[in-house]
């Protein structure tokens, strides 16, 4: 059997070590069992689209058609809360029905993430809200209902390792996603 | 025929008012032709899902596949960024090929947000980042190229208009996405 191709989303492509941690994780599927399509390595020249960002757009979206699975990175970027291009992704690929797994190297629950950034105010009877009067998800998740709820409606959870690097240098919760992976891939 | 129905996707549940801006929205939605999905609006007891969480989002879910079309509200929130659950939903509903339309209520482009709120340094020649070294898109974008790119696919751009309301209580973006919508079910 083919090995299974799985795209590799999240703000890694935003880091000054883009490249680099790309080469990691691709090097981790080949040594896991699959193929790790990397949003970067995209032939743009052959992309369709009339500037660079419809290119990336539409070669991103041939590799997620392409891929049979997911591992989403979605550790906090510029704020409390995953990179929205990663969240498009992550739904982008629940509704075609493929497998998504995802991992966050930010252990802390997004309620206590909002509640340390924006401040929390109310409940025990109403919402508990954030001090801007924003109500708060308090579901114990890693990020909004809709990005766990993906992986809880496939009947996995986010992993949410404790790590030693901040950011999204490590990569033990992307090794989790990939042994869930070969368990879901019988490999 | 049936009025086209629109899910009403944005971080309008997560506001004081949002019950009430949900009625605001579905009103407008029967002037405009339409019939308006408000995710506040399910049945949850009869949702699948173990908990709450898994209940709202699978009502959501069920929401979307039956909307014809959907109109994203991509307001930063709680950040430069738009709501990762509204990012989950555009990529979801682009992804089964429905038209997705989206307005947001700061005009200012990403890139402007991003180096406010975060810094900005490096380019011309290289990439520019923020005070973290993380790469900043610098394609005039409302929000991440991947959520302007499944409207710019689809022949549409992202509505940013010149509100004089702050935050989501400002309705003419939302308009004028039901006035594509018209255009785009010739109503």
């Amino acid at each position: 059997m083919a090995k299974p191709k799985i795209y590799l989303s999240g703000p890694d492509v935003f880091l000054p070590d883009a490249r680099a941690i790309g080469l990691r994780k691709k090097r981790l599927c080949e040594e896991f069992g699959f193929v790790g399509l990397y949003p970067l390595d995209h032939d743009l020249a052959a992309a369709p689209g009339a500037t660079l960002d419809e290119k990336i757009f539409s070669a991103n979206v041939a590799l997620m058609r392409q891929a049979d699975a997911g591992i989403f990175n979605l550790t906090p970027f510029r704020g409390v809360n995953a990179d929205p291009g990663s969240a498009f992704e992550a739904g982008f690929m629940a509704a075609l029905g493929k497998p998504v797994f995802a991992y966050t190297n930010n252990s802390a629950a997004l309620f206590d993430r909002v509640a340390a950034a924006h401040g929390v105010h109310g409940a025990p009877e109403g919402e508990y809200c954030d001090a801007q009067g924003l109500s708060i998800e308090n579901f114990g998740n890693a990020d909004n209902l809709m990005l766990d709820g993906a992986l809880k409606a496939q009947g996995r959870r986010v992993i949410r390792p404790d790590v030693t690097l901040p950011g999204c240098g490590d990569l033990d919760g992307f090794m989790a996603c990939l042994r869930q992976a070969q368990a879901h891939f019988s490999i």
